[in-house]
This record gives C-alpha cells, sequence and structure tokens, in this order.
C-alpha cells in the first residue's frame, strides 16, 4: 500500500480559506487563486507589474487567513500574443515583490498560450497553529486588519473612468495593490478563535465566520480616505464597507482583550441564531450578507 | 523576522519537473500545469470528465518524476458560461478518479468565470529520495515507463476528424486518458540517478537529461498499437516517437543491472558533449531534440 498515507493527511479540506495538509509534526495551508482579464480586471487598469503584484497578493490572504507564514508560491500564466517579454518580465516583477514583502519566493510555474490573460497563483505555508472559519464564541470581538471599502471605491473609479482624479488615488491604490495580512495572521494565531479574509465584501466574509447560535454585532469604521473617495464618486460609504470586495482585510474573532497590534476592534460576537446586525447610534438593524460573487459576476 | 525560515527551505527550484520545498525532514515536490482550451484541447475531443481526468494526471505526472508520492490537489477552473453545471460535475468527477488512480484527493480549488475553459492543477507530493533532471552518469541506462508516440498519434487522429476510427481507438485513448506514473516513479526513486517525464516528446526530454559532458544513444520501440496507428495516419511512426508530446511516459537513468518494474531499456548514457543519437540496425546516427513546445504553440 504505497498509497496508504494520503487521506489522513488531509487536516482541512474544501470549504474553509486554505486547505491544511498534515506533514510529520508540521501543518501546511495550501491554496490557490486566480485572475482573469475582463472578470477580474483590464490590462488598461492595471500595470503588468500591479497585476503580478495584486494576484500574488490575493492568493497570499488565504495564507494570511488561516495563520500561515508562507513558503512559495507558484505561477501559472496564460499569455495572448498581445502580452510582450517586456509585460511579462514586469508581471514576474511585481509577482516577486509580493513575495519579497511576505517573506516567500516564487519556486517555480508554468506558461500556456492563450486568447484570455489570467494569473494563477498557488501558495504555500506553514502553521504552528491553524486558524479556521469556525470557531467563533459569544463574547468574542470582531477584529479587522486592513481597510475596508477602499478597494471597492477604486474599482468603481476605474469603471468610471476616472484615474486621474485626485479624491480618487488612495482607493484606486487600494485596488490595485492590495497587501495581504501575513504578519497579523500570525500575530493573531496564537490567540484568536477564527478568521477569514476580506475578498467578497465584509458582510458576506464576517456571515462565514457565523454559526448557528452566533450573532454578529458591527459597528465598522468609515475611513477618511474612504469618506473622500464615497464622496467624489457620489456612493454611500458604508455600502462600500459592508458590500465591497477585494479588501484582503483579515478579520479574527478574538478575546477583547488580547492584545492584536495592527487590527481594530470593529464589532461583537452574540449568542443568536446567525443574524448579522450593524449598529449606529446606540441602534442596532439586521443586515443581509451581500458582496461580490467572483463566480456569479 | 518571523520570515526568515523561507528561503533555505526551497531545495529545488525553477527548471526542474517540480520545485521541491524542505519542511522539517521531509522533502515536498510541488508542481501546477495549465490545460487550455483551444491550445491543448478541443471540447469536442474530449468529455469533460475526460478532462478533468487528463488535466490532473498530466499535472501528477511531474510528482512521478521527482520520485513524489502525490498528498492532493487543488483545482482552479476557468469557466465559459456554456459550461453547465452537469459539465462542472462531470470534470469534478474526471479530476477525484485521477486522483483516487494515484492515492490522492482533491482537496479544494477555486472557480471563476472567463471566456476560454482552462484547468490548472497544482500537486503536491513528499519524496523519500528526491530524483532530479541532473544526475546521469556515463554507463548508465535509459529506462522508460509508459508509451511513446501514441498520444501524439491520437491527437493527430483527432486533428484529422478520424475520432471514430477502428485502428486509432488506442491512439485516441492514450492522448484522452494518460497516466501519471507515480508507482514506477516510486520504484525508481531509490535506484536511478536522474528522471524526468515525457511531456514535449522523447527527443526532447531525453536531451534534458544529458549534460555536456554525456552523449545518449536510444533505440526506442515502436508499440503494435502504434504501428497500427501510425499506417493509418501515414506517418513515420518513429518519428511521432521521437517528436510526439504528451505521452507522460517517465524516463529514469539508472544502472543496467537495476530492477525496475515497469520500464523497459530504450537506451544508454556514455561519455560525451550532450549528443543525441539514434541506434538502428548497429548505426547510429545524429539527431536534434524536436518535439512539442507548448509556450510557443
Amino acid at each position: 500500500m504505497i498509497f496508504g498515507a494520503t487521506p489522513e493527511a488531509v487536516r482541512v479540506g474544501i470549504g474553509d480559506d486554505a486547505a491544511v495538509l498534515g506533514v510529520g509534526d508540521a501543518s501546511l495551508a495550501w491554496s490557490v487563486d486566480v485572475v482573469v482579464e475582463g472578470v477580474h480586471f483590464r490590462r488598461d487598469w492595471l500595470t503588468p507589474r500591479e497585476l503580478g503584484f495584486k494576484a500574488t497578493m490575493a492568493a497570499a490572504s488565504d495564507l494570511a487567513a488561516m495563520g500561515a507564514r508562507p513558503l512559495g508560491a507558484l505561477a501559472s500564466l496564460v499569455l495572448p500574443a498581445s502580452m510582450s517579454d517586456a509585460d511579462m518580465a514586469s508581471l514576474a516583477e511585481g509577482q516577486a515583490a509580493a513575495c519579497t514583502a511576505i517573506g516567500a519566493s516564487v519556486i517555480g510555474g508554468n506558461l500556456a498560450r492563450g486568447s484570455e490573460l489570467s494569473v494563477t497563483t498557488t501558495v504555500l505555508g506553514i502553521c504552528d497553529r491553524v486558524l479556521r472559519r469556525e470557531g467563533a464564541r459569544a463574547g468574542d470581538t470582531l477584529w479587522c486588519a486592513g481597510p475596508l471599502g477602499l478597494a471597492a471605491a477604486g474599482l468603481r473609479a476605474l469603471l468610471a473612468g476616472r484615474s486621474e482624479d485626485r479624491a480618487l488615488q488612495a482607493a484606486i491604490a487600494a485596488w490595485r495593490q492590495p497587501v495581504a495580512r501575513i504578519a497579523e495572521g500570525l500575530r493573531a494565531a496564537a490567540l484568536a478563535h477564527a478568521a477569514i479574509d476580506v475578498s467578497d465584501g465584509l458582510s458576506l466574509d464576517a456571515a462565514r465566520l457565523l454559526g448557528a447560535s452566533l450573532d454578529l454585532v458591527m459597528a465598522p469604521p468609515v475611513s477618511a480616505d474612504l469618506g473622500v473617495a464615497a464622496r467624489a464618486l457620489s456612493v454611500d460609504a458604508q455600502e462600500l464597507v459592508l458590500s465591497g470586495g477585494e479588501d484582503y482585510a483579515l478579520l479574527v474573532a478574538a478575546p477583547d482583550d488580547a492584545t492584536l497590534e495592527g487590527f481594530s476592534r470593529i464589532g461583537r460576537f452574540e449568542k443568536g441564531s446567525g443574524v448579522l446586525w450593524l449598529e449606529q447610534e446606540g441602534e442596532r438593524r439586521r443586515i443581509e450578507p451581500r458582496g461580490f460573487d467572483h463566480f456569479a459576476s
């Protein structure tokens, strides 16, 4: 039975931010993410370098959510003939820059021709303690690391052709160059009960931390940059916070008295029935999880 | 320095069949492969189930070439709207069947919309001993597990619209349903000096085992199935063996007296200067490596 050891190696399967494999004493978090031209980006919205950076950070964000330290990345590119060698070199530079920022490197990959540009990134990391989506407890605080809503404002700015608008630069930068919250995830790993990264919007991803017996009462802040961008776009800043995608912020459920550098308190878990509440000026209203479904889009 | 441990973890980087990471005492082989509609396949050539099977086996073949035992696979799909839910379920069935055949399972993945169907598979395995491309020695025998040239004949049959031709069924099956030579790779790992899988054609992949101080003299056989298919296609069977792609046969350089179940002897390494020779009826002629360059195609 040369193959006998495999099934028990899977500690976390489909349904969390990453799969987790047990190898000896180590727990390895492993994830894959793809960005496709015309679906996730347009080439006039990003330089090739920015595309490589963003694709890598989006994949690495899943490691942050598992409390994993990155070991490396493999990149698989589908390249139309319109991508020059110089474009490809720039894309690889962006991937390398993102990997350097998270303490890893691109250690291999694959190239193929195709008519539609796509970048698939697979990342591997190692966990001292595995952070799962499930595990939040009544009484926990919801902590957040990273901006909320700003990337969604940036995407709207680009869709509106307003890439030069000064009031929208912080938002566009947040969309173009997200940051995987690796250091924050490692800090949280020892203390937190549960974690997820915000890729599809706060309300949708926060709801994924809820079991059937918990409610979550949130009062997420609106940053100064987001306020400026939302005014310039004439959209509701709070709506962007709740349903905007591609933040790659990190949410963790942890005790209120935890020391979590780089995180802010944005909500609390209570006994309940899987309901999400928004609290403003002492009043709470029930909200439905909604956001960006990458597959339906 | 939370990130300090990363660079030394990379034992094999870009340029071999898979990257190898050191995690504790374990050596993990990790690879990614993509198949793109219109480049690697057409949808009228394969059922969705066959596509899932073939994409998974193509990726797993890189693990065979490293002498690795598969731990699992992640699948990332880009799906056009023309792929129905039933098509997707069939594709996943094919992936699961391939994983079962190699003793692993699909433990996660990613779905995205796009206009061009592609299947990206990333696989992870564990090596007792890592097989590299370099390491062949003068005096070694070239051993081969798996058919050569047959998948290329199958591709030609499909390109010619002859999917119903009886003489071509074995060839078409070889193209549609390749087999990663995992068990053979594990058997070879203890004994072999070097290994590679044949994805781009025997002459091209065998040449990758040569250093500047080795020659390789080959006398690869033409199987009965290939003889039949080549006659039906009016092509030279030996040409298909030497330059046909997608065999996913396994080549290893090992002593001639090794006991390698499932392998045949098809050549030998001599002191030389990186030259490939074909031996027929006691005569040798020099051949140039040529085959299928997935990226240039």
